[in-house]
């Protein structure tokens, strides 16, 4: 008799994004007339960038052609590609990253989930609350959650608070964890971590042989210059680090699929390289990002690429300035906006997530993404994303503006 | 501490493709002057059709526009391809089968691999010897193997010896097993299994509650009418399989990328839709397939794709008969080519598959795959693949038809 893996039938409902789409649907059946603006989601809109689009056009063009097909490539990713980002991403910020330290994927999503693969069941896994929902789903069907319990979370998971107090960035705990999931800067609270506060995490890390997982799928949206888009760039993170990256939120490859996972050969738990687990499981369970996807993605670091990416990331940050503006100018507490796309806000006092994100929806016509979706500690607050339309994301802010001053 | 999984210092080296490279690059290291013919690996070799680079271009054109923009797609792929799916490969074929039925993918190598994630790490497996290495590792992984034994294999597997006496087509074995990978058209031995023989299969597993995970990556070789391209082609399939499929092979993608599993909601164990942890699994760890990419895969569906796609496979049948052919009367004896891309080839009487694979090097300057690769029945063997140009092909024929008559 097959058996399944029981583990599967722990999990919660993806509760937060349907019940989302119930209550929009809901409202926008009965206001036919009112235009939504949606600043809920957390995906890009602007097109692929020329640069790109043209890397992808010779590409097809290649496979279309004897001579330029490519069957089978590398699992690892084409060494164009490693080669690329090792030097532009790493590099040439003084970061000693090697093209053979990089593994080419189809997303971030698909890395942190994959990751636990080569880990064992046993380990005690931290992360942040709010949280984003994969590290906590995929932990719990590989058997690291222990059970769930409604309002609380896995209780065998080390939750981290993150609150207005500390400033979204908590301090690694008293107690020893082994895997720990830092997202910075972070979905959702828009957050971001000093230097200072990562080598905290990298000396607790290196000190009890933990991991620390780092999803820096949003750097790209750091602007301050001390505030650190890569965990390699702390001192020590070599031996108890890895990275997590994708194109997605940087060049608008949501729908196009490339990521990367950077693992220095230094990294060694159980008397293993976790660079070698990694390439083994790679090479036996994945085949490579479509050689025409990884030609667009390498694209994105050409002169002409680096430019117009560059130009898509100023239009969403200056979104990301307007929400934070208009919604401090109308009294809102907001976090955020500054280094991440993601805007952060304070539900009015008194107003829980779910019944802010309502007001919202009802008086405004505007989707915003209620915190408590993200866990317990995000209860009072409401996300919002800078990813939208210019014009829309103004009017967006005006609606708001107006709807508190009723 | 972190802890890894154990599971993986249990796999042995991936010693066969890197052995064949090693050999290979020494032999043409000492041969520079001579021109090596590759029919070993299983890679395809011939352009994208037309229909496909066609969509491909559009689509990213697409991905140019602010109204064409693909952002995040639905993560089990986009309903025109599940549709065309569906409708050319199954319902066409009087096999019922609904869009939400198929799970795109990124190969099908990830799916075999991936599906482990939704079964109990306690079900015994079953697999055939000689195997496609992929089915093994990535249970060894999950802990489902035991120990390895140098030249048995794995010694929780149950492994179902596959011979010139069974056809290569071994019947259920007398014990229970759980989780039964059968792969038709065959890789390695190129064969395929009979309506009445996949019945005997789908008759076991309904009354052991064992699933049959059924890989059906070469469906599009199979040239006799009789023979089954999908296991929802037998009656009772739907409660007690899941079958992989690719466009990998069919259509030249195996450096494109794209792939679908099918999950009937009939298959429930443990009280649990497999469809549905699927699913779960699928949208936890897993984003989607590129937009651009499953545009192209439907232009495999169009009339136009249709027809290009069917010149092609009929380039590399003609490849697959020239070698069985040519093979056969030199006196060897053969197996597969018929319905599959892969020719099995029994080694003349003493000689071992390495033995044989190193004559073939040295003395006709072409490649093979030795068939002890693939498993302790896989000895005797070589495999010739298909996949390779017209006219090199022919040219290997009559080398190792030269070598044989010295």
């Amino acid at each position: 008799m097959a058996t399944i893996n029981e583990n599967f039938l722990k999990l919660p409902g993806s509760y937060l994004f349907s019940e989302i789409a119930r209550r929009v649907s809901e409202y926008s059946a009965a206001n036919p007339e009112k235009k939504l603006i949606r600043l809920g989601i957390g995906d890009v809109t602007r097109p692929l960038v020329p640069a790109v689009t043209e890397a992808l056009h010779k590409a097809v063009d290649e496979m279309a052609s004897l001579d330029g097909f490519h069957g089978y490539g590398p699992e690892q990713g084409y060494g164009f590609l490693r080669e690329a980002i090792a030097k532009n991403d790493y590099q040439d910020h003084g970061i000693d990253i090697s093209a053979d330290e990089i593994f080419v994927s189809d997303g971030a999503k698909s890395d942190c989930g994959n990751i636990g693969d080569i880990f064992g069941t046993d380990n005690i896994v931290a992360m942040s609350d709010p949280v984003y929902p994969a590290y906590a789903d995929t932990n719990a069907m590989a058997g690291r959650a222990g059970t769930y319990v409604d309002g609380q979370g896995w209780d065998k998971f080390v939750y981290l608070p993150c609150t207005a107090e500390n400033n979204f960035s908590p301090a690694p705990p008293d107690q020893k964890v082994d895997l720990i999931y830092l997202c910075y800067p972070n979905n959702p609270t828009g957050s971001v971590a000093t230097k200072a506060q990562l080598k905290e995490w990298v000396d607790y890390a290196n000190k009890n042989d933990a991991v620390i997982l780092f999803d820096a799928a949003y750097e790209a949206f750091v602007t301050e210059k001390d505030i650190p888009r890569s965990i390699f760039e702390i001192e020590g993170a070599k031996t108890c680090a890895l990275e997590f990256r994708s194109f997605s939120k940087t060049a608008g490859f949501t729908g196009t699929r490339c990521a990367f996972t950077v693992i220095s050969k230094e990294l060694v738990r159980g008397g293993a390289k976790i660079h070698d687990l990694w390439n083994r499981r790679h090479c036996t369970k994945f085949n490579g990002v479509p050689y025409i996807i990884q030609k667009g993605a390498e694209a994105v670091y050409s002169t002409e690429g680096k430019k117009q990416v560059e130009e898509v990331l100023a239009y969403y940050k200056q979104n990301a300035n307007v929400i934070k503006k208009g919604l401090d100018d109308a009294g809102l507490t907001t976090f955020g906006a500054t280094n991440s796309p993601y805007i952060w806000v304070k539900t009015p006092e008194g107003i829980g997530s779910w019944e802010f994100f309502d007001k919202i929806l009802n008086e405004a016509s505007v989707v915003t993404t209620p915190g408590a979706g993200f866990g317990p500690q995000g209860e009072g607050y409401v996300r919002l994303s800078s990813f939208g339309e210019q014009e829309a994301t103004k009017e967006a802010v005006e609606r708001i503006q107006k709807m508190l001053k009723k």
